[in-house]
């Protein structure tokens, strides 16, 4: 590797503590309540899958899903992030996540900058196995974190059972144990008044 | 996987949560310099030693030295974060983490807390290539951080050159290139006076 292939990677490095204070509407449960950040959500889907890989219903490669999940959040860095059940919000989105790629990752030595595209860029087409899986994980974390804490962002946003049901649809075909159980959560969830039926 | 297989599975996804509210001595530059926890940080470490991996002196097995970071601080929810050059912090410190291992392992089911067991303690013994590239990298990062951030925490704490270049000894023989780069930088921070001589 050269000086200047170094130097690219410590600014992106150095880029990547900026994630640290883009928030999400999940809420910390040990700290009252606070946001979490996409860098810590990040570490958490990370272990997630790792800990569940074994529920697979097809073999996944666990190592390109775990730097997926690591690294599917750095766009939020330029696009920030947008509450998955505010349409408002997601509109636009898109366009801001690719053109936040194209700076960030472009911060990177070429070699380096077309493997993270493309692994950032799978996980968002949702084609693979491997990109099901991780996002299956992503949108599951919020799922436990939620029932883990009265609702959490669920009761404050008046959250409905379809919401989350469609939310969660990809765990059915990657991960039917995990499925079956999810559904059993959202159950209980609208049970104790924290989802509308 | 049984039911109660992910019962504890689940139990200790929930419990990671709590890594979120562990702070450490580094400061995060984008939020006006707050400390940063130890679940973003493990984040940020994992992310680094994926970007530098081509930097190794002897081939590693990079998903094992992601794991090993991903998981490295997770006793420090029992356990605390000691601040490294604080001696009165370390002290006492490993009988910590021993029970802390135990108890937050002890919560997933026998084959992955022997799994996960096992990569902790090889992090923690330093003998293997492995955990000595992931512990230069878990050592490196801070000394980013506070490059990026006007000494960072090495000024708040009036900490010295001697104790930094202790601090990343591994590089010199996993990273040789790192290690270089990285007395560069120790020196700079002399020179700006953010690290005693």
């Amino acid at each position: 590797m050269s000086a200047e292939n170094l130097k690219q990677q410590i600014e992106f490095i150095n880029e990547l503590d900026k994630l640290k204070s883009v928030y999400r509407q999940t809420m910390v449960k040990s700290e009252n309540s606070r946001q979490e950040n996409s860098a810590e959500h990040s570490w958490h889907i990370a272990m997630m899958a790792t800990l569940l890989v074994d529920y697979v219903s097809k073999p996944v490669d666990i190592h390109r899903v775990t730097i997926m999940l690591l690294i599917h959040d750095i766009v939020e860095i330029d696009a920030g992030d947008a509450f998955v059940f505010d349409a408002n919000q997601v509109a636009g989105q898109e366009d801001k996540e690719i053109k936040a790629a194209e700076r960030l990752f472009g911060l990177l030595p070429e070699c380096q900058r077309d493997y993270v595209m493309a692994l950032w860029q799978e996980f968002e087409a949702l084609e693979t196995h491997d990109a099901r899986f991780a996002k299956a994980m992503d949108c599951m974390l919020p799922l436990l974190q939620n029932m883990d804490n009265n609702g959490g962002s669920w009761s404050k946003h008046s959250i409905s059972r379809a919401q989350v049901l469609k939310r969660n649809q990809y765990l059915e075909s990657v991960a039917p144990e995990l499925h079956e159980y999810a559904l059993s959560q959202i159950d209980l969830a609208v049970e104790k008044g924290w989802l509308k039926p």
